[in-house]
């Protein structure tokens, strides 16, 4: 049997040479090949000519152990991937019966007119195995042979969804080198420098695991990447460094791996069973989105109100008018009535008022953009906290979002919510 | 002189090997040699290999008349970019001795310790060009020839200053093609395939301008990228095309550029001082956010209602609990519901609601995952809509989003709203 150590990624599509898109699912394809102990060696991005697609196809399979093409699987001209294979490893395209009538079925289903052009989809390069894909009409194929070739589609979700159950099944059994273990940090509440002048001097000099800090806006990721060494295996050397920043970090780490902060949270409402309630202003909505975002929100999600006016504030949540007028819509005090209104209105557990500004525009000198409060209000206790944001509209918005779950998760994971 | 049409990208650095880290220097690169009329036409990354770095560029520069490579000028061990052009070119490496004295200088007035292998960012392949990096201390490097080489630094501060201040200045006389001047135009309501069948006769075999779909759920853009030939503009040459394709795409063509959606509305709510409020189960607030995602939306947008149980959509919107009962929360009856309600207490011109099922559970044989009622309500009418969106349960919120946009757009276009 072959063995792959060594792989190449070749992104296909002549919108990825523009300024306008970038390859974003080969670092999804190579976390997955690190795993089994595959490293890319190179990536590669082509347009849709077919002539410099089939020599990237030839001389990629020289050096690599596994090649994956992905995208130009569609059914319009432009999706050219089938043909440059077929013309690089001089093997015909045979159309796949079995996969019409798959295409054929679909459409049917849906409704749909069915184009000539949409057969395509089912041509396959002669001796490949075909790799169904469960959500879109593009049949994925897998080329065995001294450098395997998979064809792949090009929108994250296919492609992802086609790797896991049909391309990782047939690599892990050929992986030879030493899979790279990864454990990903979450934190909030910190700065980026703040975060690396705690944990710096922790990782600085380590070389396994390797440390990386990764930042944006209202989260910093820690990605602790390591192989087994000197009989301690990846997992155990992590666990080690993992321990030390967790003394430094404490509860500002909120999460490990990909979940962000609206799973924790839910996570943290179902097990207490209970529920939630929210009123929004500059976020608009956002903080709700996020909270229902989840499979099995409506176990703890209620109801959320978008109190953009002033006067859905006092209609929908009880704000009093005199609180709006006195201290203006953007104040602790405004927030608070939210938080509480949306509470009682829902009978919820737990009630929480964002009210602020997001810009560019409709700042002043004393209520400056980025400008936010958010109350948190639980059984007799209310916690507000005022918060000067930076970034454009959509930044302040998430990481207004962020920090409103975060107060959540603290309280409830204080215990203040019996 | 050497003319220069095409260019190849090659970004170097192991880290842009790993799951953690993309290349986005080249989409800044790609749009100032597209402005000059250069295309890209494949886009590499390496990591730190001497011998793999050394063939990718002897390769490349016998394919391009530009070839830009990127980052590995550093002062470490990792740092090899040098080394590689030199055996790829068969020139030999001659320190700099100007730029020694600038780095030495720096450290100097920095108060830090200079290290040897500081000293090696001056080392220049012989005949080389130095451009000088003003940012850091890695000199850049520029080596005329049929296929001229640019070594840039990788922070993307230092490489967009280098490449404004002394790459700009070499290319834009050898630019041999003309400048490319792309149009993108948005489409809603239409699968990919069928709004290929209905454009693509039409662009199928133009070489200028070069027509690009891309789809993604709820959108898709046709791009248009051409440049001046036989005496017309490119922009007449777009011009041209777009007509036909509007001919057959109507009101499907929501947009131009990066304009979204809930940009077009909210300009038509703005110039039609129409106010709007929205009620939504399924999509959990996300309407909302996304009409008030945009600077000046409280000059339309009123308030949001996320009724997500059954209590909040009768007790906020006066759903009727009878009809929730007979028909089911999702249902027509009660997406009009909804739609009425929110429009009524918010007293907006303009009501929105939406009801469904987002998966992945929740859905039943007569109500599957992915059926959505969105209703829009103005005036003396009430439109509604039922959906069965296909994909995981953020692409479901997000296409039904989009749809209800769509709706309201499409409204406000046929002057429903006086």
């Amino acid at each position: 049997m072959n063995r792959i150590g060594v792989a190449e990624i070749v992104a296909i599509g002549s919108e990825l040479l523009t300024p306008l898109r970038n390859d974003t699912n080969s670092l999804y394809l190579t976390q997955k090949l690190n795993e089994l102990g595959v490293v890319v060696r190179r990536k590669t991005v082509v347009g849709d000519d077919v002539e410099d697609l089939a020599r990237v196809v030839s001389e990629a399979s020289q050096r690599a152990d596994l090649l994956i093409l992905m995208g130009g699987l569609g059914p319009t001209e432009d999706d050219r991937t089938r043909e440059a294979v077929s013309a690089a490893t001089g093997r015909k395209l045979v159309r796949d019966e079995g996969w019409v009538q798959w295409i054929c079925d679909r459409f049917a289903r849906a409704g749909r007119v069915l184009a000539e052009n949409n057969l395509q989809q089912a041509d396959l390069i002669d001796g490949a195995e075909l790799l169904p894909n469960t959500i879109g009409t593009a049949a994925g194929q897998w080329i065995a042979g001294p450098c395997a070739i998979a064809l792949l589609p090009g929108p994250p979700r296919e492609l992802r969804t086609m790797f896991e159950k049909e391309c990782l099944p047939r690599i892990r059994p050929m992986a030879a080198g030493t899979p790279i273990t990864t454990r990903i940090l979450r934190i909030t509440g910190l700065t980026e420098s703040f975060t690396d002048s705690l944990v710096g001097p922790i990782y600085r000099d380590l070389k396994n695991p390797v440390v990386t800090i990764l930042s944006s806006p209202g989260s910093i990721e820690l990605h602790l990447r390591a192989i087994d060494e000197g009989g301690r295996t990846a997992a155990d050397l992590i666990a080690g460094v993992e321990e030390l920043f967790r003394a430094k970090l404490g509860d500002h780490v909120y999460g490990t791996g990909d979940e962000n902060l609206e799973t924790v949270v839910s996570r943290q409402l179902l097990s207490l069973g209970k529920t939630i309630a929210c009123a929004e202003s500059c976020t608009g909505g956002l903080l709700a989105t996020r909270l229902t975002d989840i499979s099995g929100s409506s176990g703890y999600f209620l109801r959320g109100y978008v109190s953009y006016s002033n006067q859905a504030k006092i209609d929908d949540l009880g704000v009093p008018a005199c609180l709006v007028e006195s201290h203006g819509a953007v104040s602790s005090q405004v927030a608070e009535a939210m938080a509480s209104g949306a509470r009682s209105r829902a009978t919820a557990d737990i009630g929480v008022g964002i009210t602020g500004i997001a810009g560019p525009t409709g700042g002043t000198e004393t209520k400056p953009v980025g400008l936010v409060y958010i109350s948190v209000s639980v059984g007799e206790r209310i916690e507000t906290s005022e918060n000067r944001f930076m970034g454009g509209r959509s930044i302040v918005r998430f990481q207004a979002t962020q920090k409103a779950l975060d107060m959540v998760r603290m309280m409830l994971k204080s215990g203040v919510v019996e």
